[in-house]
């Protein structure tokens, strides 16, 4: 089957992670999808970083000779804001293309008007993108929850306000400190208004607040309050009475009507979302027959958000490339494209290993242990000595580092043959969540 | 256009729970779907249960009947086990019905065998239902990550056995004890083998491995240790250190292949699946562009799980009612039924508040302001003094039960009048994360 070809307008930081995506996971993706994806066209102001990021693509001077081209299926707007861009997209369907997008302000703003046009015209619009980057969150909303009521959404989907919040949390800090800090991790923009004062959650929370409830885009209805004025003062005393603030994007439906607003809220500390930090996202989703459902990860990022935008370009090829029966493959992977692949035995895997040794109590055990261990190329992380039980026994636990099972396997025997050693010894897996 | 007309197989807690959901939120359905999804036949062992359940659907006795029959579009199978339901699901596929079931053991087992006929016959068949519950971890799967090499799945997907964990830290009892009192809430079966020992947990990693990486379903290279031999002593020592124990379903891909295994696990504390309690559920995937991100939600459970069966169900049907232009709707619902409502202003919102007032650190002070917030119908969660200033001015911090915003903005500038006070009120909103 023919490539899909793509058009892609804009090479700042999510357009330049799209090409990325798009040309290092190019046989994965054409596993899944069954057909190749191509960035046939590209347009940006920068002509040269255009044939250096995308040496494949042709470049277009003209943006509006791209979205109108005959050679392009799905048109990827990465340029945001509203001007150039509203045109751009309204051109696009216009001329028959499919449109992906990751420009929040465009959709909560003239999200009305483009999809009514986009419906006349039979295209596809997809935006998973525009609200909390990688988080597949827009898919959730739409298709996941799809037998639902949704009752309410409450999402910290602003990443550079939730690092100014963590950190003054951490640190005791003022804000304006920690947003110069922001600033020079590159975490704020030298102009952090969107970002501070609430309007990028609000463009967020407007666009998810019309798929939970099924009415027009409206973002002149959401109130929206920063976390400028904020005391860190206020933040300790928060936290002195188990509460953390977050800036929350927030819409309910009540009996009353909908509920649209962004702030900083006080959140009980024992649920997930006041534990979500630095620059990470969360959307919360509560809906009549699931309940609580909850969705992390980075909401921002070259490759993150790119990560979504290539998904929608999938979504789109897959309905473009089905035939009567089926869309998705079952398995995710062309069923022709499966492997066979090599399952590691338990003696392979790589793990590091919490052990309790029980012993007599006296001078020499803890070096006979740390001996075997050493032998057998384990390193420890931690031994500890937890307690001397009646019978003059004593309770010795381990941390180890990463080390293949093996290695395990063959120590513990050796451990169970010391004289001293009075018991089977204990042996749970650890894993770190880094990788 | 003509209903999507369902047969359903089973009519246990999932089954019911499915015929529920389609029926009260049928509205809801066909507003996002543009199309009624009918519960046209069903066939369970108890004839009377089902004409009460679904009163309106035909009853078939014989389930094999139902799954040839020429009025049903798709079969949903919550029958559960492999013998039957594997005949079944068969016999569908081979009819060209498509196929919704939340059956994992049939999946881990047999998928391969399923899938092969279905692509022959070019059916659907979905599995949302299969791995935890109402999370729509599939969908993020196959279609949300579908840009990326996945990395790692590591998930707590198991109920019964994350339940029981969550007891032993927090009561620090033994586990048979808690294992009882599982039994008594309904949350373990009279036989927990199947929970407990990680066959569950197993199967379900099994089905995600496969869909990470693309390769046939294979259950049998799956390791499984259960959380029958746990010591709620090492539970304890694991916290000292920093760390919980959960049951986890791990699947890595590395250079010498793959990972798939089920064992109790120590994760450091801070991170957010470690706090997953109860019989809550959670997914953590690791992909090289969007990096990790995170599912929440319930397992298991009627509801729930029926959220994930009908959201298969509405899948498949936007599939065969989908035209050339799109399968889902811009904005979730059907371009025309999105529906004008209400959007609040503030005054109108409900919520509860986090107030400071700096005042005079003398007597009455807080009698005051605790009568201006009763008088416009605020009542008082914690009234606390935080500490006196420099110039004898102290400080109070106060936490209101939820009431309408309208009458915060009336107590402030009552408070603010009073003489005693000496700076502008703070008022920062709160969520309980309870609805």
């Amino acid at each position: 089957m023919q490539a899909i070809r793509i058009g892609l307008l804009g090479l700042g930081t999510v357009g330049s992670g799209t090409a990325e995506v798009l040309q290092k996971n190019a046989a994965e993706i054409s596993r899944r999808l069954g057909r190749e994806v191509r960035l046939a066209m590209v347009s940006s102001r920068d002509a040269a970083k255009a044939r250096s990021v995308c040496p494949d693509a042709q470049y277009m001077a003209d943006p509006f000779e791209l979205v109108r081209h005959p050679d392009v299926d799905i048109v990827v707007e990465l340029f945001g804001g509203t001007q150039i861009a509203k045109d751009l997209v309204l051109e696009a369907v216009e001329n028959g293309k499919h449109v992906v997008t990751a420009n929040k302000k465009l959709l909560a703003e003239y999200g009305n008007e483009i999809f009514a046009l986009a419906g006349r015209k039979n295209v596809m619009v997809q935006f998973e993108a525009a609200v909390a980057g990688g988080i597949p969150i827009i898919k959730a909303l739409r298709e996941g929850m799809s037998a639902n009521r949704i009752k309410s959404i409450m999402g910290i989907i602003n990443g550079t306000s939730n690092f100014i919040l963590s950190e003054m949390r951490e640190k005791g800090s003022p804000f304006a400190q920690v947003l110069k800090q922001a600033q020079e991790l590159g975490y704020a923009e030298a102009d952090p208004t969107f970002d501070i004062e609430g309007h990028d959650a609000g463009h967020k929370i407007t666009i998810m607040s019309a798929l939970a409830f099924g009415t027009p885009v409206n973002f002149g209805a959401c109130y929206l309050e920063g976390i400028s004025k904020l005391d860190a003062r206020d933040i300790r005393y928060a936290e002195e009475l188990g509460y953390r603030v977050k800036l929350l994007g927030i819409t309910r439906l009540s009996e009353k009507g909908v509920e649209l607003r962004v702030h900083p809220t006080l959140l009980p500390e024992c649920r997930l979302l006041a534990n979500v930090n630095g620059v990470m996202n969360a959307v919360r989703v509560n809906a009549d027959m699931v309940g609580e459902t909850l969705y992390y990860g980075a909401g921002a990022g070259a490759l993150p958000t790119a990560s979504a935008v290539v998904a929608d370009i999938i979504d789109i090829s897959r309905l473009l490339s089905a035939d009567s029966g089926h869309r998705v493959p079952y398995l995710a992977f062309q069923p022709g494209r499966l492997q066979e692949v090599h399952f590691l035995s338990m003696d392979e895997i790589t793990s590091s290993y919490y052990l309790r040794v029980q012993a007599a109590d006296k001078a020499g055990v803890l070096g006979s242990i740390a001996n075997i261990l050493a032998g057998e190329g384990i390193s420890i992380e931690a031994l500890i000595q937890k307690g001397v039980l009646d019978n003059n026994q004593a309770e010795i636990v381990i941390l180890t580092h990463s080390t293949v099972e093996q290695n395990i396997r063959r120590a513990i025997p050796r451990i169970e043959a010391e004289a001293s050693v009075s018991a089977p010894v204990v042996m749970i897996r650890m894993e770190s969540l880094n990788d």
